[in-house]
């Protein structure tokens, strides 16, 4: 493998440094991109929490816990040694105006390359940032990472934003949504731009429709007290379904640098055409788990875990339009939801079939159009299905095989976590991959008129844990003579 | 493997059916056929030939030598006895009129499907049709096929065709072409009309050039004297580089059945612009090998294997035009040539370069363009060429990876020889991948300017044998800022 660039010097500030996040994640997406090179000596990262530990402490902590999150054989003792002396842990309860000095001795002169990951409650994040200027620890050299979520509906998310935007410009915030740095997701970029195959065909005279699925075999559990509050349009379509959305429909931009890229996503949720009224009833379905059976083993239904009855939504199908002259007529469905059958996230691009069958005795119908998959999880990875000829010397037999491009099979190599991209991307200053400001907002804007709805039409549908959601999700696809793509879930 | 469908009760009446073709390639066709059920239980195989044999003679013949053709696995005891029953062998000199009446004999009532399989020499073609007509051997359940060379030129094609349409009408006649049986050929019409996907970029618009290439590493050797009258273009470029480029260029046929396709390919012929006078010598190039290197052995040259100087070409470069709408612009550079450096049939369908590169730092130049690469020889496949992302959190690296369409790896099924397809094409009456007269014809009308010019304009130029002929042909192509396509022959 040739050498990996080196990013710039940096110190990484964790807040939330001892939290789930931190540990499943960060640090070792962290500790792959140090291990291959990529982080300079002098780098640290230092993790902010109210834990009370000194470096020794979190190094011990972050030693015991880093291995079990690591992919299997990237663990390299020499490496890890030599990354956990880059962490230092300072305590602070942001609540404390008096409790920034630790941080203020430890952190390096302004010009160096500073990011604040805000990996903590979005409550959080407006005494940090105003704690991080009353302490003057903010320079045009940092940067913030915010989580999702960012708000409620347009109303909070503007408020978050506000907080956020009058401590740090908007070059400096980083909204991350990791799917955006999943290497399938990237490779859609490549697919469509670096082939001259595909852009032409990218639009509504070659593409029949989109799917994009999401699909949890995970419930609620510990979180049912949170969630209840959000709910999965929130929780999943206004975040991660609606940017995989716009990266499929966007215009190729000027270049993948920059603006360029979130200026088209930006355009691709105002053009989508908004679901008000009876529009949202014909075109959206909302479920909710009941116990079930999720790989042979019973769970219990979301009520039971919240232990109360609840109106939120674990499960959402929807057809969204965009309305431009490349998209006209061609419905992107997308749908999540929890505790479903399978784990699978993907975005199935289906062409449309030929228009004429030249073969004889093969109608039309007979002939399986184009369909490119790309799977995000479990397994990354991109297959194109193709028609060929059955070898054979008999009639002229067609069928369907997968030309796969998986990345794991092409490449011999380890996919990367999205979070080692999205990390990196942010020392670099690369925001290409992250959410502006106007594109959260314009989402919201689409999402709530939709939660506005549900307010006043009864209750979501209920489906058994374990199964592909609710009927009506089948329904809501099939009326349009379709159907969901399952066949790979095996 | 499902059963394949039989096809009718037939007679196959071999001409010359103890010689190399028969032997090498029509009974191991045959035979695998019936192997797999094809052959109904009273179909049989009459060979003729002057070599005075009896039935039992010719199966003893037969027997000894059909192992050592076979493809490695497929020889199955049980299945060559049954096999062997279905063999007949007729002594006939077809120049004496009296010798016919064993034939006449043998054959079953004219209903059943008979087919006439001229596996001999041309000049015999008319000779046999006579003697069938005059033994009352044809009817209308009778096909004949016939071997290339169909003549040296137009005029000597049209007494062939003269002398055998005399005797039989133009669809019982079944001119044979064995590369049109080849399994990715007949994928090629796949890949453009079963998907969606490649049928509107097929053009001018998004297809830069075509390269055909048939590369051979034997010599003449034994045939030189026969050769000596022919060359290169007659005996390669006249039927299977034509037939080939006509598959790639052809408007999409109402269906593959019956007329339309050989329709479309005579559109193409005729679209040829004509190569004429000055215009031969830019966009031709013909050679001739000298003694060299083949496989690391030492190889005589051309003029020695013919004991003679020669002007005979065993090389030929050609930069041909399609005269239509779709195909305005884009060469199609053919090439062919004998004692060349790798054995390699292949046509390569080199798409545009992307109009402009989203990718920062990454020029337009550097994003390898789309390339379809549809192999004939020695494995036959089709490999598409796309550019993908090299995973990696690093910098966004493209690489070109090569999609593998590869009928073996894909089916781990036996790829079936060109003749086993097109020997029951001819039982079922389906002259789709069969030369009609006026393509045979057409594609004489565009041959012989080329032979006219030659003979005014010196002799080949020498290329030493084991190379990839002479450097002219690499002039011809570079001149146009492209090259051949090489790589895949390693």
């Amino acid at each position: 493998m040739q050498a990996l660039p080196q990013v710039a010097s940096c110190d990484i500030v964790v807040f939330g440094g001892t939290g789930d996040l931190a540990m499943r994640k960060l640090l070792p997406a962290l500790y792959l991109r140090d291990r291959d090179g990529q982080l300079t000596a002098d780098s640290r990262i230092i993790a902010v929490s109210r834990a009370g530990l000194d470096d020794a402490g979190y190094r011990d902590k972050t030693a015991a816990e880093l291995i079990g999150f690591l992919p299997e054989g990237s663990y390299d003792a020499a490496a890890v040694d030599r990354f956990l002396e880059r962490l230092h842990h300072v305590t602070i309860d942001v609540a404390e105006p008096s409790a920034w000095h630790d941080l203020c001795a430890l952190v390096a002169p302004a010009a160096r390359v500073r990011v604040y990951y805000l990996a903590c409650a979005p409550r959080l994040f407006g005494p940090i940032c105003s704690g991080l200027k009353a302490n003057d620890l903010v320079s045009s050299a940092c940067r913030v990472v915010l989580e999702k979520p960012i708000g409620h509906d347009i109303e909070s998310a503007r408020q978050i934003n506000d907080e956020v935007g009058s401590v740090f410009a908007e070059e400096q915030i980083f909204r991350i949504d990791h799917y955006l740095g999943k290497e399938t997701v990237q490779n859609l970029l490549v697919l469509r731009f670096a082939n001259a195959l595909f852009e032409p065909r990218w639009n509504s005279r070659a593409i029949d429709h989109v799917q994009i699925t999401v699909s949890e075999t995970v419930g609620v559990g510990g979180r049912a007290g949170y969630y209840d509050g959000s709910g999965a349009l929130r929780d999943m379509v206004q975040n991660h379904l609606l940017q995989l959305l716009c990266l499929v429909a966007m215009e190729p931009p000027t270049s993948l640098d920059r603006e360029a890229v979130r200026d088209e996503k930006l355009k691709v949720l105002r053009a989508l055409r908004p679901l008000t009224g009876r529009e949202v009833e014909r075109s959206t379905v909302r479920g909710q788990y009941t116990a079930g059976l999720v790989d042979g083993k019973a769970v219990p239904g979301y009520a039971d875990e919240l232990d109360a009855p609840s109106d939120t939504e674990t499960f959402v199908a929807l057809k969204a339009e965009v309305q431009n002259w490349r998209w006209a007529g061609v419905p992107f469905y997308l749908r999540t939801g929890k505790r479903l059958g399978h784990r699978a996230s993907e975005i199935v691009v289906q062409f449309r079939p030929v228009p004429h069958s030249v073969f004889p005795d093969i109608p039309d119908a007979a002939i399986a159009p184009n369909r490119l998959v790309l799977r995000l999880q479990p397994d990354e990875g991109v297959r194109l299905h193709m028609v060929t000829k059955e070898p054979g010397a008999g009639g002229l037999r067609l069928r369907q095989v997968p030309l796969n491009l998986s990345f794991a099979e092409t490449f011999k190599e380890r996919v990367p976590e999205a979070y080692e991209r999205l990390l990196l991307d942010v020392v670099r200053g690369n925001p290409t991959l992250f959410m502006r400001r106007d594109e959260v907002e314009a989402a919201w804007a689409w999402i709530e008129p939709i939660l506005d709805a549900w307010r006043e039409s009864g209750s979501p549908k209920r489906y058994p844990a374990g199964t592909n959601g609710p009927t009506a999700a089948t329904s809501l696809i099939e009326r349009d003579g379709r159907d969901w793509h399952e066949e790979e879930h095996a």
